[in-house]
């Protein structure tokens, strides 16, 4: 199918294109250029840039799902272990260049959230839908190890998404890694101090795969 | 000083318009228009328009640190103090519109750090500069209350730049201060347990002020 690669192909430049200079620096002309593809064939595919960013979003968010729910975590049977477990995947992943590491969305919110509506929409929905998966694994965790505690794991697991995203912004600004890595492990501290407590005897399941 | 008042329209244009919009997106055209002056004016005083946003991020953080030497949170004789003081002080002014509370800083480089180095370097100074301020504090902090801690005032000081940079790109997400209000929280939480031990006595020195 020819259409649905060439389609694939403008995706895929999208997310490499704006995790590298941003939404608006990403023209068309360059977003054709990264693709390999004519501007005709753009316009087959999409209305505008926002369209394809909007469909961009949609196709990186696919591919964090496919990511996040093959991870090793799940695997835990303990809540602690598969909320622990999520950092340190997360720290673990921070490989290669900065666009390979950084969020779409982050970057794209940044710049365009007053401007393009149905972008900051999107991307909080994908922020927010990432947050809830994080947040079934606190949740149990808070009811295991902290159920007297005062904070929510909703706003817990939206603040590991904060953590998330300015960790990347530090990154970009030091040009690497490292300083991201450093971040994630004070969230680590942070979670262990908060389910420190042991936990109530768990279920003989070994084997408990939670899917995304 | 005429000349001068319009240097400054310009680089206050500036801090709005990167805010609202991102660096990309803010044209010299719009840059002109926001300042209420031509472009003439704008190459009277600026080789480009990165010549203008490093000017303005100088500008930019001058004012941050005028309002960061005067906040109130200098004046705790505890350190452990100073440092809640500061995440407090950073929820105070956590109001009105998103453009008005976020970061020029972590917007800026958030699209710019591969393609332009010194903005990219200008950023990750003046978010340096920043945290080595608050680091000062943790610093004595941690000798105070965690001195076999193994974490560093460093990179706790990083941390907590890398909260606020992401509770911002949240609050764009969401249109509204409430969920970084919520992450600083969670911040102030983690302070608040990595410095739960008491303190050695404190001199008597009651109005013992920390200057930036």
């Amino acid at each position: 199918m020819p259409a649905a690669d060439s389609r694939t192909r403008f995706l895929d430049a999208a997310v490499h294109l704006i995790r590298t200079c941003g939404y608006e620096a990403a023209t068309i002309d360059e977003l054709c250029r990264e693709a390999g593809l004519t501007k005709g064939s753009f316009f087959h595919h999409f209305r505008s840039k926002e369209d394809l960013a909007l469909a961009a979003a949609d196709h990186f968010a696919g591919a964090a799902d496919a990511l996040f729910g093959q991870a090793p975590y799940h695997a835990h049977v303990d809540s602690r272990d598969r909320v622990l477990g999520y950092v340190d995947f997360r720290r673990a992943i921070l490989r290669g260049a900065v666009p390979e590491f950084t969020c779409l969305f982050g970057t794209m919110v940044q710049e365009t959230y007053d401007t393009h509506p149905a972008l900051r929409e999107a991307c909080d929905r994908h922020i927010g839908a990432h947050a809830d998966a994080v947040a079934r694994d606190l949740d149990a965790a808070r009811a295991d190890r902290a159920p007297d505690a005062e904070w929510t794991a909703q706003s817990l697991a939206l603040f590991t998404q904060a953590v998330l995203q300015g960790a990347f912004v530090l990154a970009k600004a030091r040009g690497g890694p490292e300083v991201a890595d450093q971040c994630l492990a004070h969230l680590r501290r942070y979670l262990e101090l908060l389910l420190s407590s042991p936990g109530s005897p768990q279920p003989g399941v070994t084997d408990h795969v939670h899917g995304q």
